[in-house]
């Protein structure tokens, strides 16, 4: 068994290297000085069980070539299985034509692995569930709500005023499921657009009032839906905030968006490395 | 049939439409806030011939996965037939394992073209002619060699004063056809590093003494060697030296090292397009 990094989640990959007490297999990831990859494995990997760790995340395409070549070289190098560990999936959010003409980019990010040699893959939350359908080899789905819930379980709040607040309709699930192990109930922001080109309405399904919200999404991208559930929700009598995700994108204006809002406390994991140059007192990074 | 230009050269994808009178089609390529690509194909080609124009320049990353996208919205759209044309075609230099344990990149990308749903390749140039044999696929392979000759035709130099230069091994055959069309003899560029860590020897085979000499070469990168070639054909009694080339990727010093060198005129195609900044008085483009 050996476990590779490349550039886009080193600490990550330290740190599971730690956990399970092997150091990370040697290889260079540079670049030529027209930006191509140049990629070269230092130790011998012939007939090893090799996982690569890299997440898909911003800059998405130089993370997935790299990755890419990563696969090819490993399977010249007569690895004998190649496991790709992508904490962040990227393109995960292009699952379907929404309209007429689009790609599938998600299915072709699972063509182009499999091409590439993977033998299975390991992914975080996946935005839809049926990206695992995308690919004809193992793939192992892992979620990151327990690790969110249990921290929230550690602040202590009393369960009897607090509510899990899912953003949207697609993530009632994963509400669901961080309600049953808080034993409290749900609620559910239910946008809607009450005709075109007029602004959306934020309804909020389930009582909130005078209770600590805790808001739970997959990805949090720009930050506009979480942050104006929230003020919706404190509009609507919620006594405090909390919000959570499994992966942290935080592109554009998010971190400003973060720091204006009613969030109280931003709970998020290392599904995506997080800069320095982003970090904001109110966000809390779990492993 | 119908064109469809992506991000890398808008400019030679405008010239070739107008050249066989038909419009670019209509699609968007922009990127959402995380950096991914967004591709919308904004008329039906259902049933169409469709030609793709992109080269995989510098960010060759991001050039790439905007023509995997777009081949796979365009064959979700029914297109009869997709070919794409990649004036140049990147990583095409990682052809081989030049050592243990690298990747084929070259051979990578034909099987990512290919999964992503190609049915054709033109491409201009291959570093190595053997690329043609990583497909499955037709390649039509074209050659940028005719018109740098006729250009320096166009000069009205004295065949019998002239020489091509062939800056290394690799490149003699191109060197050749270029001397047959212009009935001049060739000369080569012999480097020999005569010991580990010892500075690399410039050996001209053939004679340059008093002559007119034109170097080619399929790609420019740093400009290196062709840098050190011209100043050492001068230092051998070259009376001028010229040089031209198909791909000019020019990055990092090239620009500069031209500049400074004694070439006295750069000949390019617009195979990659070149950018203003980039501009320098000894650079001529041909397309
Ligand atoms: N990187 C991205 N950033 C923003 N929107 C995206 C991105 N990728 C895909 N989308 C769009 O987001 C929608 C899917 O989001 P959802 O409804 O949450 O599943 C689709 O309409 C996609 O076109
Ligand atoms: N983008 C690149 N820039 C510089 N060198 C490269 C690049 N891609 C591949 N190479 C190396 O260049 C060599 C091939 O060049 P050549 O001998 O001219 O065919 C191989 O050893 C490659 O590892």
């Amino acid at each position: 068994l050996k476990i590779f990094s490349l550039n886009s989640n080193e600490l990550l990959a330290k740190e599971v290297a730690e956990e399970i007490g092997r150091p990370l297999g040697k290889c260079s990831v540079k670049r030529f000085s027209d930006g191509e990859v140049q990629i070269n494995i230092e130790e011998s990997i012939r007939g090893c069980d090799v996982f690569v760790i890299q997440s898909t995340s911003n800059p998405v395409n130089d993370n997935l070539m790299e990755l890419l070549i990563m696969i090819d070289a490993l399977k010249r190098a007569s690895a004998r299985t190649i496991n790709v560990v992508m904490p962040y999936y990227g393109y995960a959010r292009q699952d379907r034509k929404a309209r007429s003409r689009e790609p599938i980019t998600a299915k072709l990010v699972a063509n182009l692995l499999e091409t590439a040699g993977t033998h299975r893959v390991i992914a975080i939350d996946l935005h839809a569930p049926q990206i695992q359908g995308f690919f004809d080899i193992p793939i192992d789905h892992l979620v990151a709500e327990p690790i969110l819930t249990e921290y929230f379980k550690g602040k202590g709040l009393d369960s009897d005023e607090l509510v899990i607040v899912s953003p949207d309709h697609g993530g009632v699930t994963r509400a669901r499921k961080m309600a049953d192990r808080m034993k409290a109930p749900i609620a559910i922001i239910d946008k809607r657009r009450p005709r075109p080109n007029v602004a959306e309405v934020m309804n909020i399904v389930g009582n909130v009032d005078g209770k600590t919200a805790i808001l739970i999404d997959d990805i949090i991208d720009t930050a506009g839906t979480i942050t104006i559930a929230a003020n919706a929700l404190i509009a609507s009598g919620a006594k405090e905030v909390y919000a959570c995700c499994t992966h942290p994108v935080l592109s554009g204006p998010a971190i400003e968006r973060i720091n204006n809002s009613k969030i109280k406390e931003l709970v998020i994991t290392n599904s995506i490395e997080f800069s320095e140059t982003k970090q904001s007192p109110k966000i809390v990074q779990l492993s």
